[in-house]
């Protein structure tokens, strides 16, 4: 299955053909490409180069660490996230290394590494669905995580699977059409709310 | 002038060759690409689809325009982005349309859109040099951004520049070694600070 973006103008492939499956297919990944995906985050710019990104990462291969990531998901994620043979929790480190004070661009930062580990993942004909639904308490207090560190979001990673193999309402909501704002709702010039004559 | 990535492991050549440059050449950007590059921002995902980003946008074709946009950029910044033909600032809507509540990922979700955005750009032979360094509150308050919205970092876009171009110290500084962490550092399971078996 593939849920290329209907754009308006056009995008590269890697970036068009990027969608969050529910269905994961019952294949594991190869831990060369899975390097791969996590050497993409490690090269996304940061605010001084702080690198603010950190990664829980667990394999079907190791079915009771892999298990215990599954839990620190809502319920509702988790019921389709079980097919994913790869989960990640993203991290994000709140100060700044240098001098211990807030890092303002932190969660906007790991946001920069993720879109590079799903970009890569796509160029491997993997498929990544990031998750807001997280139990954060639970990652803090099962992994051990330091003050000063969030747990951000839940990543389920793996090749796409057949959508016939989710139950209603899931079924329904992987074959719905992708949405989006119109640029015109967010690209301003002159003032905020005026739109760039770049997109009218 | 290239800088690729000195990789650990294999990664997709879009994100091997980003990186942002300081010196940019004195050519505009074709409208058309700049369209395709805020389309990119447009696709990627969000918390529950909220899509919080936005951008103002400027480029030398409108000359007050893109002055002003480059004065909301500290000075430190500004003596390298005044050679960019396109300054963009990114916006943050901190709360989700739906209910009002605060969305938590929203600075994360910009950087997804920003991942995008530099991705499309690099792919159209462009580069990107964000900039953590802006002055928020002129922007807030020359661009008359509403309550519950936050500037978030600036972009300098255009063709990679001669650094021969640039003074020092910044002559150095474009010159200067690519460098990360690496893997080690930052991607674990188990327990926070323990690294995964994957990447050692």
């Amino acid at each position: 299955m593939e849920k290329p973006a209907e754009t308006q103008f056009p995008i590269h492939d890697l970036l068009r053909r990027r969608w969050s499956p529910l269905a994961f297919a019952d294949r594991l990944v190869e831990p060369e490409k899975l390097r791969s995906i996590l050497e993409a985050a490690r090269w996304a710019a940061s605010s001084f180069n702080e690198q603010p990104w950190g990664f829980i990462v667990a394999t079907k291969q190791d079915e009771p660490e892999w298990s215990r990531l599954l839990s620190c998901l809502v319920e509702g994620n988790q019921v389709w996230a079980k097919q994913a043979p790869v989960l990640m929790v993203s991290v994000v480190k709140l100060t700044f290394g240098r001098n211990g004070e807030s890092n303002r661009h932190a969660w906007h930062d790991v946001g920069l590494a993720v879109g590079n580990l799903v970009v890569q993942a796509t160029s491997l004909g993997l498929s990544v669905h990031q998750m807001a639904g997280i139990l954060p308490d639970k990652v803090r207090e099962l992994y051990g995580l330091p003050h000063g560190f969030d747990p951000v979001a839940g990543l389920a990673l793996g090749y796409v699977g057949d959508p016939d193999s989710l139950p209603e309402p899931l079924h329904q909501r992987e074959q719905a059409n992708r949405m989006r704002k119109p640029l015109t709702e967010f690209i301003f010039s002159t003032r905020w709310g005026q739109v760039s004559p770049l997109v009218t």
